[in-house]
């Protein structure tokens, strides 16, 4: 989902930055977009790479894909020397407190938006609002001050702390609309794509929240 | 949403039972329904609804609203003795496994299809997907094998094992749509009614599933 809400927001990704995401995750799903030609990574500790190889084979075998380029590094840097090459960046960190905590503020995105090509969109990993609603509220205020378009979506991921993770998303485009795919794949043609949980319903109802988060978020951006 | 998703499935649902939901939870959000007017609750074991109004009071006070008219007992012995009587009956019970398995048996959905008026709704705790599919299937399976209408949603209950509760839904009257609600809530109304969760959008979101999830129950529901 932190692959396919960005990717099928975009008229067209072609290009696509993956920071962090050291598992393979991230990087096998957006491989399997038909439209994606190329897909860069940049992890911050080659142990992650090593040992999701080793042990989580599923997943590590993303950093294999023959569409994904990898480098080790620092994003912050990483996105300081590529300015103005990406369709949509990816941002697959840990949560906003502790280590990954640079990854939440106004300068990371501010040099994601300086990375992107034009129309290009952003999705980062962005907490769940039933930890701590102030911590999303604040990301995506942030992302909104820079981007016209703004949007928080969850999934489940029942391994996770609350049972949902969420994403934020920022558009270079104000026409772009986050809850309405621009991509839709069939039935068909996501069996083919081995995707197991995404389609354009599940897309749309990512940002369909209860009242009390949705209320929260729309009062965080009516203050931009 | 265990309330509100079988209720705004019904066009009227004045008369409902409630079996288990002994913290008085579900009660509290049942009497929050306009059309309403009296709710009957059977619950096996006076303790819990003790502890509750002693320790969870938020929930307990549920218990003592007007509308509602409590019973101690077994909901198999209330469901044979009140034949014909309820538009909607909830069941919030344990899960699957030990005590309350009778409840997720042919045998209690037939006992609470006897019970129901003419279109009335069951709906049944049914445990996530993420944790035992074959049991939401089966309940699934079960409720359909009796309704001619039935389905299966969810709602992201964070203290709760994987962080989802599912429940499934079954109707007398074969238009009843559950994805769809018959009754929709202004904000304005829903904020009078103090709903933190539960608006019409998110009424239908329940009913999106991950694909994998989606293609199981339509496997089990394709057998009937």
């Amino acid at each position: 989902m932190i692959a396919f809400l960005p990717l099928c927001s975009h008229p067209n990704p072609k290009t696509v930055l993956i920071v962090g995401g050291g598992d393979g995750g991230v990087a096998r799903e957006v491989a399997k977009h038909p439209q994606v030609e190329r897909i860069v990574q940049v992890e911050i500790d080659p142990k992650v790479l090593e040992v999701s190889k080793k042990y989580l084979p599923s997943m590590g075998v993303g950093l294999d894909h023959p569409k994904v380029t990898l480098n080790i590094g620092d994003g912050f840097q990483f996105l300081k020397q590529h300015s103005g090459q990406f369709d949509v960046i990816i941002t697959d960190s840990s949560d906003p407190v502790g280590p990954a905590e640079c990854l939440f503020q106004e300068s990371y995105f501010n040099l994601m938006k300086s990375a992107l090509k034009p129309d290009g969109i952003v999705c980062s990993q962005a907490g769940t609002a039933w930890l701590n609603l102030d911590h999303v509220t604040q990301t995506l205020q942030r992302c909104k001050s820079l981007f016209p378009v703004a949007s928080y979506g969850v999934v489940s991921v029942p391994t996770y702390p609350t049972g949902q993770i969420g994403f934020v998303l920022g558009g270079l485009n104000p026409e772009t609309n986050f809850k309405e795919p621009t991509k839709v794949f069939n039935d068909t043609e996501l069996d083919q794509m081995n995707m197991k949980y995404y389609n354009d319903q599940v897309h749309r109802a990512a940002f369909i929240l209860p009242r009390f988060i949705t209320k929260a978020l729309d009062k965080s951006l009516a203050k931009n």
